[in-house]
């Protein structure tokens, strides 16, 4: 349904737009969705069509919330993603860990009509252990079966990923396991070269995102490491940026980096 | 029209409230009104209408912007300002320079029924005179009342600004006069007296922002200095972050001192 008629005014309050729509000749059933999110009310869907993209964009919220420190910086790298992954999109979980974010980011590239990909990879068995458990007991099983686990180093996720397969993110967790044996971290060598790696498969329009925590020894060397890979990128083709909390000095970074 | 039913559920990625209605007997022309408030869109009537996401949230499209390299950081903090600061509010821009960020933060407290106040410091008279300049050709009389400019050093915003008001917003933006002596740049230990003074003024829910430009000598050392502020601040009361372009190494940083 297009509108047919759409006026943009200035108020005192801001800007208005309106938008007037046609009725249907024989109106189907209204349903809308509002979803409370991080405790506010948005509506997401109106009406019969269902929003294909982001019914939780709530990325102002999130970064609000991180600049209030009500929300952490793993939140707010989720509502980056949801602004970046469009259902279809085939994308990467480097780092599965405990599942969450190889479970988040499913939803973002499938629902019930359209079908993407995830790649969760992992070095720890226990880690791909944790998060196939967690999909199986989420998931139902057309949906779980977009979910391609292996156990693997993501340095190495040129050897599983098709060339010719355009990745919209590939997301990094670095550090260690939590819950897991602490001795057993991403290092630097190995992230660099994954970084290098997703650099290469990332289509334009798509994005690395690293949290990089700091917390634990060999944490500040890492994100040395990160950063210095996302500084030295061209302009022409990379934008790189960084968030991070300053008053409290363990809190993890958030680094981006944009394929243009 | 009143809903059919009602169903709250926790999901995974947060609260879904779906409220389901009947059709209309006879449907009425369908119209959907989005307001922009604060950079921040809603919904205040739905008809069975094409779903889109925030059509014209502010603070989503600069943080992408900011993320694909497309907004500048100054924009992305007109932004966020936008989310902290409400009609009638009283803000201090420390820095007028050439006096856009008054000009953004009077459109941001003031309009034709609520009236706030912005207090524009600058330690050069040109600053305050541009700023003066472009206030008197852009805003009618009664507005233009609004802004109080000073020429004054803005470590002593105490003097001027009596105790008993709450402020909502201290705006920074350091370094040199646009197309001015670029001899005449800010200094750490007047910035560091003039953050102070900010922290104390500054009202619960009130955020410190700091623009902070490192292309010219001495803008790393002030960098150092404002970030060892933001660093120490305790967080039971403050919350404060950075965020900066990695691979434009002289891009301006943007520190936000949010307080609790």
């Amino acid at each position: 349904m297009t509108p047919l008629s759409l006026r943009l005014q200035s108020t005192p309050m801001g800007k208005t737009l309106t938008l007037t729509f046609s009725s249907p000749p024989s109106p189907p059933p209204m349903a809308v969705l509002v979803t409370a999110f991080r405790g506010r009310a948005r509506l997401s869907t109106a009406g019969p069509v269902r929003a294909s993209r982001h019914p939780l964009s709530g990325m102002d919220d999130a970064l609000m919330g991180f600049i209030s420190g009500k929300t952490k910086a793993t939140e707010l790298a989720h509502s980056i993603w949801e602004n970046v992954v469009r259902k279809g999109d085939v994308v990467v979980d480097a780092t599965c860990g405990n599942g969450h974010d190889t479970f988040a980011l499913l939803k973002m590239v499938a629902d019930e009509s359209v079908r993407g990909c995830v790649y969760g990879l992992d070095i720890q068995n226990s880690a791909v252990e944790y998060t196939s458990s967690l999909l199986d007991a989420s998931l139902e099983p057309k949906k779980r079966e977009l979910v391609k686990l292996l156990c693997i180093c993501h340095s190495k996720m040129e050897d599983i990923i098709p060339k010719s397969i355009p990745i919209r993110l590939v997301a990094f967790n670095l550090g260690y396991l939590p819950g897991g044996d602490k001795a057993v971290i991403t290092k630097p060598q190995t992230t660099l070269l994954a970084l290098q790696a997703a650099s290469r498969i990332i289509e334009s329009g798509g994005l690395i995102s690293v949290m990089v925590y700091i917390g634990h020894p060999g944490g500040r060397e890492e994100l040395e490491t990160v950063q210095a890979f996302a500084s030295h990128l061209p302009t022409d083709t990379w934008t790189s940026c960084r968030l991070e909390t300053l008053n409290r000095p363990t809190a993890p970074v958030l680094v981006l980096v944009f394929k243009k």
